[in-house]
């Protein structure tokens, strides 16, 4: 890059052959790589990429604190710092990482245990907490500081960066010693980053954290110092979440072929049926037929591509039984229900009850939606009022960016709100909750913040959401009702107070008031039986009204 | 993955230690992981897929032809297959890749000549032809056949794929042979793509580079056999784009850092004068007065990051002549006129001269705009009527996606286009035509396909709409006014024609017809005068007719 002259010689062109332009051919890490690429790891705007370091290390925590069956306790702390640098504290009590793998985990990119893992999950494979330390290097140059302990009596400190070039953990100033703590502390400096307690930001991304992890504590402490904490609202730890086999539909035959090239089993038709669900010896004997020229007792590593398309075609024409649901991971109503009751306090509450289905035909998932009137539901809006809020997750994971090219954005879009009694639903304090659970989280972008558009998807997200809108429905009637009831009950006050003058007037016996409070006795007993007695009495009094007029 | 039950057992839950979780750990190569995450290539749903292909092909044949100082014929075939398969050949008169060379171009991720440079570029830095390898690979299990020829009387041909697990080219069935043939040619079948005729398709893509590269000749033989040519309208090569050198405002603490880490210079003075562009010695005395605390005389790799920090915040304070802008290659006004007459054959076209300008402090750039009213301007819409069209374009490269995000559509959203007698932009048969040119394009996301909407470029490129768009007023006004000539034209001659048989009729002589000759010749020669003249016309014609009604 350096030596050039300012001014450019101007050489007459002339053809130049391949071999001069290849000169200059270099091979670059992948760290290089999404260092100049940093927004395919959500660093896009400075309020995105704070809130997505506090996502990275938080899923990292909720992950972890599930697996080791522990109540997660997490602590995130912003400071704002001279130069507009940010500080960012993150602690939970997790089973903390062991020393020697603390470079692989957070100073390391694309290393992790869950790549080829086909189950339920929150994390990225191998990007998040490296990724962090990236951003952190290379804005500020500084390397993250990090507290691990395993629960063991000891605690061990180092400060963690990445080396660009080699994709290796570079690690200084350790220590170890004597300590109770058990789980992991990370403290990082960044520049190009901002707090803001915009829909973004944070904080909105921490509520709805709460939200779905009501078996969670979550305490934020704030640039000004302020601290908000999430109560933890449920003692039930979430099951962990299980790998299950794939379902023969949901594969493909680029799948098909690299499975079978990194299996265990020596048989073809034995990795069949150790690998697939549903995939019982009947059914390997059944494709066995459809495909004569494939030897289904030859060594997987010995699939070829054609024949694993032909196995994948055969498979899509026999009948299968569903895939097994069970290792999906909702929230569960009745926590959905204590968490939305906790953090929103509305008047009115529904959660549904969705049951698992598939999409593209083998792979299965879960809806579960809720929706919230009155109270903190909705979003604040720019003329004081409030308006409808539309909070989604993935896994209980929230999505905050990309809600524009989201599925479940989509599916409230597609329902008539006025059938449910809600006029606009722009204007109305109302928050429409989803969340999206699956082995397979068919995401549309890189910042895996949005979920794709799929019509069996968009479908299901429509229904479960419809299901607890015509809960609502019914309170908002009722309310209405109520309302109703209070206004003809004031019109028809109105008329009785005027009515007992005139008709004390007119009979010139018995004083107004003891008039009104016969009237209104009467009303009153009517009111609380029949609605339609009480439009009677209505028109009653404006007929009793009338006569006196014709008189 | 094999060997698992169908059944969960049930173990009661206990805790578990971290040891216990990180036995998985692996590490994955990068092409692995861009196997899993396809759509940061680009390969999000079947019709940008193909797309992607095409212009990761097409790319790397622009810049090779222009590098080489070659007028580009470029041909594209797109072929459906059985099973929903697509081959896909695209064949360039380019200088051709060196046989050393070609693994690391077209088998290897993250390996080209691009990565670090500062000049404009159209060409991802090493993923978009090793991408498609990739792609093919992973979606129909074959290698990609490729012929490259130098020119030199020899022609190299071979199969290849790339080894996912190490980011090494595997190289098969490799000829050599005599031949004439220069260029690159590439063959490679896909599944899940589709070929369609959307904006968002190849045919699209294709017409839209020729719109931007009136110097190239581009051939799309599509699926049904239908040959198109995109024929070259302009034997002006464009000048190779120039590496310039960084202009000291635009640069980050990290870049400053890395650049003195990797530079030839042995002194932090020379290596900032030889690096940055306006960079004197006497600027470089004054920074060092700013930042006593460093030695400017140090070798530059001994930079410290609190060091570069403190420079980079003094060149803030100072003031520094504008960066050269004449390494920016635009595709120049001349060119735009004849590529957007050839193409869409409109009755109207304007093109912008801009001069460049800086954004970020320091970073130079461009904006050329164009309008084309009329023939085939403008889009096609569902109702048979054309709407308005955004073409948008970075470094003369088709943007075809996540328009929503992009400062081009923004800049024309912010145009008042009634202004401009454009009542509706989407009811008009309108073409805009922006090209945004830089040595740093902001991309918004990951598949570059959009330019953040940042002020002064939102700003820039919105100026330059408006003075076509004034030029495209001018010419409708003129327009207008012919029209509404016709239309008083058209109402006179009914006047004159009722009027002459009335007056024929009273006056008791002559044929009406002869009545009418003359008031016809009068009105026209009045007409061809001055227009007011022909309202008195009118007006004179219906004062008779008053008059007689009056009698």
């Amino acid at each position: 890059m350096g030596g050039e002259m300012m001014e450019e010689e101007k050489e007459p062109e002339k053809e130049v052959n391949g071999s001069e332009i290849f000169k200059e051919f270099k091979e670059y890490s992948v760290v290089e790589f999404f260092k100049k690429n940093r927004q395919m790891l959500g660093f896009a705007g400075k309020v995105r990429s704070l809130t997505t370091i506090v996502h990275e290390y938080c899923t990292n925590a909720l992950d972890a604190t599930e697996e080791a069956h522990i109540l997660p306790e997490i602590m995130v702390k912003v400071e704002e710092l001279p130069d507009e640098h940010v500080k960012v504290t993150i602690q939970d009590n997790g089973p903390g990482i062991p020393p020697s793998h603390l470079g692989k985990a957070m100073g390391m990119m694309l290393a992790g245990t869950k790549f080829h893992r086909y189950m339920q999950q929150r994390g990225q494979q191998g990007i998040g907490g490296a990724g962090c330390t990236l951003f952190s290097q290379i804005t500020t140059g500084k390397p993250t500081r990090m507290r691990s302990g395993l629960g063991d009596g000891k605690v061990y400190e180092c400060d963690m960066k990445i080396d660009v070039k080699n994709n290796q953990p570079v690690i200084t100033n350790q220590i170890e010693f004597m300590g109770n703590f058990r789980g992991l502390r990370v403290e990082a400096e960044f520049a190009e980053v901002k707090y803001d307690k915009s829909e973004h930001g944070v904080y909105e991304y921490l509520k709805r954290t709460a939200m779905a992890n009501p078996h969670a504590q979550i305490t934020l402490i704030e640039p000004t110092g302020e601290k908000h904490v999430f109560q933890r609202v449920s003692d039930r730890i979430p099951e962990k979440p299980a790998e299950i086999q794939p379902h023969p539909l949901g594969i493909t035959t680029g799948d098909l072929v690299d499975m079978a090239h990194r299996t265990d089993s020596r048989k073809l038709s034995s990795f069949l049926t150790n690998t697939f669900s549903r995939m019982s010896s009947a059914k390997v004997e059944e494709l066995a037929k459809l495909v004569p020229t494939v030897n289904f007792e030859k060594h997987p590593r010995d699939l070829k591509w054609p024949e694993a398309e032909a196995v994948v075609n055969s498979v899509k024409t026999l009948k299968w039984i569903a895939p097994p649901t069970d290792a999906l991971r909702p929230i569960g109503s009745d926590q959905i229900d204590k968490a939305l009751k906790n953090i929103l306090a509305p008047e009115f509450v529904s959660v549904s009850e969705r049951r698992p289905k598939v999409f593209r035909g083998g792979i299965p998932f879960m809806v579960e939606a809720a929706i919230a009137y009155g109270g903190n539901s909705g979003r604040a809006r720019s003329d004081e009022g409030r308006g409808g809020d539309i909070i989604r997750y993935a896994n209980r994971v929230p999505l905050m960016f990309d809600g524009g090219s989201c599925a479940i954005t989509e599916a409230v879009k597609n329902i008539d709100w006025k059938r449910y009694d809600v006029r606009d639903f722009d204007k109305e304090p109302v928050t429409v909750f989803a969340n999206f659970v699956s082995v397979h989280v068919p995401y549309t972008g890189t910042g895996k913040q949005a979920i794709t558009m799929e019509e069996e998807i968009v479908g299901e997200i429509r229904y479960a959401i419809m299901e607890v809108a015509r809960d609502m429905q019914v309170y908002l009637r009722g309310k209405v009702r109520e309302m109703d009831k209070e206004t003809k009950k004031k019109i028809i006050m109105r008329y009785v107070k005027e009515l007992s003058a005139d008709l004390a007037d007119l009979a010139g016996t018995g004083a107004p008031a003891d008039i009104e409070k016969k009237l209104v006795n009467m009303i009153e007993t009517k009111y609380e039986k029949i609605e339609g007695e009480a439009e009677e009495a209505v028109e009653e009094v404006k007929e009793v009204e009338e006569n006196e007029k014709e008189e």
